[in-house]
């Protein structure tokens, strides 16, 4: 089996890398560390939650939508403000990283996304599933997101939900 | 840290070229793209879907049952002509793909299958849990499932499943 | 794309090694193989499984507390004496493997897992869902957990969990 992955190395390896930064991500909003947030996304990105029934049918209105990494600073002070009134956990399962495209500089790529959520009292439950379509550029620091949907699959999400996907 | 995969860098990037081939068949499958599944498959695949219960038995009795690429493709075509009642979402998540051994050519393969769906008005839920079991070939077009069996741990599953999973 | 993991190779194998690692340890635990579970750890190994909210303040007390392989080893025999009342499966699902940090020889580490049970006459459901927070050393037999300490969400656990997570 030497050989199974000798024509495909260096994209198996940028796969691998893509990978690693997506689960990055998931690990920081897992921790809750929104200072940390921010950082994953070029200044001029484009990140929005939206539901499967509206992106597929070409609207624009999405629970979460914010055309700069500016207004994703702004949406996570609010959030801050409003506080959390309950304890409660949540678990990011990424599955599915793939590259579906390239466009000089830029890359095409997406992923399966659940998000269990665990709160008092109660069992763990799935809380969203979906899939994250992005556009990715590499900078100095590293990956970015220039773009990144997060399509939700749920007939509906609960009102509370104002934090990041 | 640097030596931590040295001695074994050819496995682990047989084991990532793997990863990617399971991840592909799983997105081509949440996407629907039934034309594109079946070449996935050799020409004399065995293809099945089939309880836990009766696998462990050495039963051969499964929800489906295809013992080459053209029953897949018969299968799919009786598929879209059934059509689906109602619209859904359904996303793979993919965990711990392992070469269990090899044979010549042959590569014995194994990773944990789960399945959320999504429906009208209904929160998401796990459809389907298990195991895929896989002899797996390299050919010139790439990887191709000589043989893959999804042994699913669900006690019952609802009648209506027809789709590969 | 070519040069996209470029900079960062040796870390991305590194982690792509771990991630096969956590993967075997859960296929381990998946397949019942309670004779091979005791390799994955250091003879002198912590290993806890452990509520968040005690982990969070400090505290020590824990379903499951074992603080050398040996130990390990006993509690599966008891497990082994115990039995099991009712037919199952579990399978294990990891997320977000990553390196948290490196001391010397040692390697800090996490992932997300997530536990989904199947009973007779029943649906899937999860069972636990939290992070696994690791040290791990590489030992001539391979990486070794010098701790693992198997953090859940869950606000309680049925009483009759006494399996290794």
């Amino acid at each position: 089996m030497g050989t199974l992955a000798s024509t495909a190395t260096p994209a198996i390896a940028d796969r691998a890398a893509l990978r690693d930064f997506y689960e990055d991500y998931a690990a920081c909003l897992d921790a809750e560390d929104f200072a940390a947030f921010p950082d994953f996304f070029t200044d001029d990105t484009l990140y929005q939650v939206i539901s499967r029934e509206n992106h597929d049918a070409g609207l624009r209105h999405a629970p979460i939508y914010c055309s700069s990494r500016a207004m994703i600073v702004d949406r996570l002070m609010a959030l801050k403000e409003a506080a959390l009134y309950q304890p409660r956990s949540l678990r990011h399962f990424i599955s599915g990283v793939r590259i579906t495209g390239e466009e000089g500089a830029e890359l095409h790529a997406q992923a399966n996304f659940l998000i269990v959520e665990s709160l008092l009292e109660q069992d763990p439950q799935v809380l969203m599933v979906g899939r994250y379509l992005d556009r990715i550029v590499r900078t100095t620091e590293g990956l970015r997101f220039a773009e990144r949907s997060c399509v939700y699959d749920n007939y509906r999400i609960r009102t509370t939900l104002v934090i990041p996907v």
